[in-house]
């Protein structure tokens, strides 16, 4: 890994449980009033649509719009679907908000305060800036900089958003190495050979 | 204080000591040498070609150049001016580094830390990300995010890098409140009243 500066890092699935994160906010919820859904599906359904959309604004259907905004349409249909009608506008923001608390994997910041000593820790993900930021505050992710699609309006795996990260952290694209926990995150670079189990196994590999 | 999510923080000068950072590496290099300088001096030449340098930035003269690059070009004008002309390209590239190394005043991690429990820290600094993200780890500044003039290609004190920041940090331009040592440095937003001694100062009345 000669040369490797900066770490780049996907973040949904590899770095914090959206899944088990929205399962858990859910079943509190469906708790207290007394509803019965099955949780792991209403996620993954609104995880699903989230390509679709993502995918319009990459072929310019769509102008540049945010994940926080992309989520917010994708939850009002979801919710359409499930006849949940009795949420507030401001408990609809609130679930939207879910994404802004995930909760990390358990090797999450033992692995990435172990890098941090040696590498800068980018995020290099689709969720826009302050999703990104008030999850971090939240969960207590050690980034050294939040890079994000919203900063070059293109998602991944637009070219353009891993050029431009490389671009802010003053490093040639080779120095930066992606971390995803799925291949797919990485179409648009160069692959790279390092597979570790979790972000510690990395850690200890790199 | 009231609806203040975020503080965006001026960085040369309000946060770190960009004159005694100069100054104490210059004086070791010249120790070394066996020469003389006014680092004092030299620091203030060097800090003074920055205005226009951006200026031309600013009214379109100068393509977008980030502030590493108008760091070099002064620098390289000052060398010459000083007759120092021994320097390879790696040192050169290694004096210029020395903005991405600066001291934070002694009030400055104390005060971050505090802050930090009740709002989003931002940088909002004409310095590029990669100079903002060195110096952050380098000192130990507990930013939440790094937004810099460079993501907007605006200078301070263009008014589209205090609204990019706000639309970044998903706060409306009232939510943010700019934090910068001189009165100079938030000429492009609404004037705030807070004055405060240092950060610790400023943790203790916000």
């Amino acid at each position: 890994m000669l040369g490797v500066k900066a770490l780049a890092f996907d973040v949904f699935g590899t770095v914090v449980d959206w899944r088990g994160s929205i399962i858990r906010e859910g079943t509190e919820w469906a708790e207290k009033k007394g509803q019965r859904i099955d949780w792991g599906k209403f996620a993954d359904r609104w995880r699903a649509g989230y390509g679709p959309a993502m995918d319009k604004v990459r072929k310019g259907t769509l102008p540049w719009t945010k994940l926080d905004t992309l989520h917010r349409t994708i939850l009002d249909e979801l919710l359409g679907e499930y006849d949940i009608n009795t949420l507030s506008e401001e408990e609809k923001e609130s679930w939207n908000q879910v994404w802004h608390r995930l909760t990390p994997w358990p090797d999450s910041i033992p692995g990435l305060t172990k890098l941090k000593q040696k590498y800068v820790l980018a995020t290099l993900s689709n969720g826009n800036v302050s999703l990104l930021v008030d999850m971090a505050k939240h969960a207590g992710l050690p980034w050294d900089v939040v890079l994000s699609a919203e900063l070059f309006h293109h998602y991944k795996p637009d070219r353009e958003i891993y050029l431009g990260a490389a671009e802010l952290l003053g490093c040639e694209p080779s120095e930066v190495m992606m971390v995803a926990a799925r291949r797919a995150d990485t179409t648009g670079v160069e692959r790279f050979d390092v597979v570790a189990r979790d972000l510690l196994d990395l850690a200890q590999k790199l």
